[in-house]
């Protein structure tokens, strides 16, 4: 299996070498092998080649079964020509990534450390899929002395494939889908809705639909995150409400994501940024990049077992406290991926 | 004074009724002329006229010294020609106003009910200064067969109105203002950014900016609330982040909002939406709307004095636990409302 590397910037670097070794123990462990290459992404690449993107790295991507990518940006590059984000919107792009999914599980041992109360987040069990290609983030920008725009655009199409992969998943789980949007005010979200009710009514009878706007969904996220399951939402939106709830399990640094496209290769990367004040020093928590390398091997490689064995040994480690001082733990990065290595083996 | 009421939809003529009732109060105690006139908007207007914001309730709001709102909407008119929201929304537009403060804070009475610890969220006080009328909300907006699109356009001078409102409020309290955009994608964003920075710089040097992305800052706001001071940001940011929060002081029942424009007449309403499943069961919880009455006591008529005895009225009568069923009380929406009377006295 080809696996592309992209360990962006700041905390980047340590964390993907994290889960490279962790990766290379499944290898050993299960008889596979993993052929690893390293590629530049963010700000790293605009330091090299002056490009956030190279076509290098666009190509061993798409050449790869599944690609694991640090973090991008940091403040090294606000206000430069090129920002480092670019890369991240146009990998997504080029490799056709158009459904982002953040699982969110809130076990009894992390709930204490939520800024919740553990009586309305233990137990939160849940997805956001957010659409990843469309809406405000690739619309035509305009930029005059006096005024500026962006135009948000939504394509049925678009929004039926990514509904589709939102109704699939929630087959496989509690067979609910909360659809988030604004249409009271904007014409996307009132498409948006038409697609997701019509998808339903033919193809997914069987889930259960629900509309919620994207401005009382925020507060309900608060109030009651456990009452759902699949979270279905345009690009921007999803940005917004799935950070919002990162930090319902206590560490964002905690939490995985994979970006998948139809049948290429996926991105697989943890929520967290770049975290350049933290950055070099031993002090990021590896966690969501190890989990994230754990749905590469699930939905990029189909190595359930495998993906299965790295999740069960990160929530043990996590239950016997063997943690990076986000969560109150002595270990750095490295010493936090040895201890999953070691409860793997 | 002449106050122009808009009772609207759902609960929205109960919380109004009671809202004047204390009004009266003030006037007597105090020693003033409120001349109340009601009006039709949203769904109300539309079963009544066709039209959720007839000629006569802008001509009447225009020449008011103020305006206090109900809610609008309700399943009822779902799908119709003519929504609801429309109202709302020409009504922010006609009256020219710009600036949606929502006031926040979260008493060591009312901390225990939020879904936050207690430790996380008691102390904060906070308002966010939403711009009103630009944004994705008034943008060009097209619907084709196969895609939709909304446009989001800010020019300079609307960007300046708004930041200059929310830097003189900062000057009142704590002296620090948190502008809020997604400048890593929008180039709204970019100019918002860069005419905050610009009035900063030319006309509050004293003030302390910061600036945050509204994916990070919909986590921070739950992780530590009581940093803020002022948060100003654009239309839907300011949807979105205003309704996370309402939610953590307990219950969104609670919280006035006040809408301003240049010099003319504000608005004033509750934050909580039209509550059609309790609504005419003298169920609902009437403070939002007799704080917004407050509100428009202070920021319309300059009536500081009547303002604070209704907040203080409002905060004994909290104290006491003489609320309604939202907060765990058992008085109805009328008899909450006299108990507020009842402490005014
Ligand atoms: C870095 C930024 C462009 C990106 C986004 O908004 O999509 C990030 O916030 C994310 O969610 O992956
Ligand atoms: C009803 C709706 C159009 C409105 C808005 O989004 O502005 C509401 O959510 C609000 O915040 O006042």
């Amino acid at each position: 299996y080809k696996i592309v590397i992209l360990p962006g910037d700041g905390v980047g670097p340590e964390v993907t070498a994290a889960a490279r070794d962790v990766l290379n123990v499944i290898a050993d462990f299960y008889g596979h092998r993993f052929e690893f290459s390293e590629h530049l992404i963010g700000g790293a690449a605009i330091d090299a080649t002056g490009d956030p993107l190279p076509p290098e790295t666009v190509e061993a991507c798409l050449a790869s079964h599944g690609v694991l990518l640090g973090a991008v940006g940091g403040p090294k590059w606000e206000g430069g020509k090129r920002r480092p984000e670019e890369g991240l919107l146009n990998i997504r792009k080029a490799m056709g990534l158009f459904a982002n999914l953040r699982p969110l599980q809130v076990s009894p041992v992390m709930a204490h450390r939520s800024p919740l109360k553990k009586e309305i987040v233990e137990g939160v069990d849940l997805i956001v899929f957010r659409e990843l290609t469309g809406g405000v983030y690739f619309g035509e920008k305009v930029r005059t002395d006096t005024m500026a725009s962006d135009l948000c655009v939504y394509s049925v199409e678009e929004i039926e494939r990514v509904t589709r992969a939102a109704f699939r998943i929630a087959l496989q789980r509690r067979g609910k889908v909360t659809s988030v949007d604004k249409a009271n005010v904007m014409e996307t979200s009132r498409l948006w809705r038409e697609v997701v009710t019509r998808i339903h009514a033919e193809e997914f009878p069987q889930v259960q639909l629900e509309h919620a706007l994207v401005d009382s969904m925020a507060m309900h996220l608060i109030r009651k995150p456990r009452e759902y399951d699949v979270i279905l939402t345009e690009n921007m939106f999803g940005d917004i409400l799935s950070d919002e709830i990162s930090v319902l399990g206590g560490s964002i640094g905690l939490l995985p994501s994979a970006s998948l496209g139809s049948g290429g290769p996926g991105l697989f990367e943890p929520i967290h940024g770049s975290a350049p004040d933290i950055a070099g020093r031993d002090l990021a928590n590896p966690v969501g990049t190890i989990l994230s390398a754990a749905m590469l091997l699930r939905h990029g490689l189909g190595l359930d077992d495998e993906a299965s064995s790295i999740e069960a040994a990160v929530a043990a480690v996590l239950a016997a406290g063997a943690t990076t001082a986000d969560l109150g733990g002595e270990l750095g990065t490295r010493a936090a991926g040895e201890a999953i290595i070691d409860a793997i083996r």
